[in-house]
């Protein structure tokens, strides 16, 4: 039944018993929370060998580097060639540092900041004079860092190739603008992965910034759930642009192997990872090697890589798969919602009427079912149609997904008949 | 026989004698090193259990948390209670995060510089209008932070109970002056521990500046080697005093597990700590848990660090006594250098004869015998008496130590008898 053609006395009657349905789901005094985007417990159990790892006599590496002492800085080289190929960075060019890629970037920011980019002709600019692109709906703690770090964000829409091109090429003939955030792979939330064109235009484009920079974070880089997509190599791309130092690259093993206890990555130019290692040789001696070489021996090639990630795939794949058939039942032909169905990362994007995201979530919070707050996955929090809600599957188990969705399909479809009653009455 | 006492002829004599020696030291090919802080190998086999923890059931902490998913800013509550004793900062104003104190420290300062502390009317002036304490010869790191983030630096000199506190308090009543760093216990290089009255005057004094902190590293808090010395508690004198902010204190188990896989801890008041966490808190999701949990299950609380700390005082005593006794023996009478004698820590410093040091250096180097380079224990490198040399002995074995530093001391007459024929002639 497709809402938006009904008549104002069959959406009456239909909002009457979609009220009795939801004060029905709000008796049963449900506690469902899909905000939570991290692993669950059995995802964590694939990589319970880490727990033990590197073992009594382990510390020693390839290059016979005792990796209990100081020092290191770029990270153990057998870590860094297990992860090459998976982030698509030459392993001389690859960081292995710390546990959080996040950190990572924000680092990469104040260094910005701070003191300046190879190729830059001074420091970016503080208080406000310095923008980034932000393709939206998108990752809310890249908006949170720009927030924090005096950074004006300019939101591009994405399509199903990634960031609208043309809008960026546009963007990127003013000279504040200095860089755009990327999750190219499975992309958070839409799971889209940019196109082969996409990622050439990004890597070939005249930028009126001389440091401008494409930040790369391939947090999903191999995350598939579905049919696993290719990406085009950025990094090369942007070298035969002429572009070598454009990109950088960031990854980690949050969500391969313990999303707080892992590895995080950066790769770049030669220049840029002399650039980021110079900063970090005044602010560290260098990062954990012992966890270095826990994964390496854990994860010793791209190819176990691959197989671990299937593991993974095969437990987040029903919960995907139950997202999307709960909401088809009830939301495919309503006309009042459409949602991603991706085949990687951690989250699928819903759609609903323009004006009712918050609504929805307040709707489905009543009912005891925490959904990620409307807005969240723009700029500043603020989402200017009120669409969008990000869904994440991952951390409940199936059956709390399976009710947790078919609650909020229900309050999609609430909110929408408000609406469309709301819109009649005004017209 | 004291060297400053004899006649040029005698000094010639003596310096032909010494030259001969050099040569023969020079022909032995030696290549030995007193340059690395750095634990040796025997000191991290105590830590052999952490390469196999927490183990395969190992992620849960006490609270049920489990150590192996996202979160938990603050660092988990079993560790900071283990370590809230030897730090001497109340648990719930502990922090533990990442692996180095230094990164920790470096935060803090880019957190003043880019927002400003509590009790701040705006953040640290950037480019040189804001100055930092220096208690000299001191930590060569300290002094790289500051100058890479544009601090100045003010040297204070040291005595045998810490900085030298008629200079301090008269420096602080300039508002640029902002902070001062202290290794408060076994201090580098000196070995020199704060008495409590310096304490007690770095809690108490009035400083112009409202934001102005101490940054307490204390990284030996627990490496006695001879009788453990007791450090008044900075953070509590501090409160009484009025000035509850005033201090921030650092520390890690760097020096206690294993260098480059230890937990480092920060520790202030509930303001200073809830302002550090709010910049974290933008930066990444949390710190390693699992390797947290790891030390809390090998040292589960503060008697258990005290056994711990013992088997390092064995190790490292040796080597201690054995620097005192060459230098003791070649040294003793000379009248040409005087060296610390530390009850804890890392370093031995040596004075040699002014403008002597880089000499030293020099000879030594040629003879195969490393030393870390004169000036590094003042801002900028730069010894205004070049007389400092930092002695390292943890790393090398005891044989090591033994011969090198016979060499040194040979290099350390051979320079003062050079200087004081030059001395003569200039006279």
């Amino acid at each position: 039944m497709d809402l938006t053609t009904l008549a104002h006395t069959e959406l009456s009657t239909r909002l009457a018993v979609l009220h009795d349905e939801h004060g029905r789901l709000k008796d049963r005094g449900l506690s469902l929370n899909l905000t939570r985007g991290k692993p669950a417990a059995e995802q964590l159990e694939l990589s319970r060998p880490l727990l033990s790892l590197p073992g009594p006599d382990g510390h020693t590496a390839q290059d016979g580097t005792d990796g209990r002492n100081y020092g290191g800085l770029q990270g153990l080289p057998e870590l860094r060639a297990a992860f090459s190929g998976p982030l698509q960075v030459p392993v001389d060019q690859l960081v292995a540092f710390g546990n959080s890629s996040l950190e990572l970037m924000y680092e990469c920011v104040v260094d910005a900041v701070l003191f300046g980019l190879p190729g830059a002709p001074a420091p970016w600019p503080r208080e406000g004079r310095t923008a980034m692109l932000c393709p939206v709906p998108g990752y809310d703690r890249h908006f949170a860092l720009c927030e924090k770090l005096g950074i004006d964000m300019i939101p591009v829409p994405m399509t199903a190739d990634g960031p609208d091109m043309d809008e960026v090429e546009r963007l990127v003939a003013e000279e504040r603008v200095k860089g755009i955030w990327c999750v190219p792979k499975y992309s958070n939330p839409t799971g889209v992965c940019y196109a082969p064109e996409t990622v050439r235009r990004l890597a070939a484009m005249e930028t009126a910034a001389p440091d401008f920079r494409v930040f790369w974070d391939n947090a999903y880089a191999v995350h598939h759930v579905g049919e696993g997509a290719p990406l085009a190599d950025v990094l090369s791309l942007s070298a035969e642009h002429g572009h070598p130092d454009r990109v950088f690259v960031f990854g980690s093993t949050s969500k391969i192997t313990m999303a707080g206890s892992g590895v995080a990555f950066f790769g770049s130019s030669p220049a840029n990872v002399s650039w980021l290692l110079g900063h970090f040789s005044k602010r560290t001696i260098g990062p954990d090697k012992i966890n270095q070489l826990r994964h390496a021996r854990f994860l010793p090639d791209a190819a176990a890589v691959r197989a671990h990630m299937e593991r993974h795939a095969e437990l987040l794949r029903p919960k995907f798969e139950l997202i999307d058939a709960v909401l088809e039942k009830r939301l495919g032909d309503a006309g009042v919602a459409s949602w991603t169905r991706p085949q990687g990362g951690y989250f699928v994007s819903l759609d609903v009427l323009d004006g009712c995201a918050a609504r929805v979530v307040e709707l489905a919070g009543d009912a005891g079912i925490a959904l990620t707050p409307a807005g969240a996955t723009f700029p500043h929090g603020k989402d200017p149609r009120d669409r969008n809600i990000r869904l994440a599957p991952s951390y409940p188990g199936l059956a709390e997904v399976g009710d947790a969705v078919e609650g909020l399909a229900l309050c999609v479809e609430l909110a929408a008949v408000e609406r469309l009653l709301e819109a009649g009455r005004a017209a």
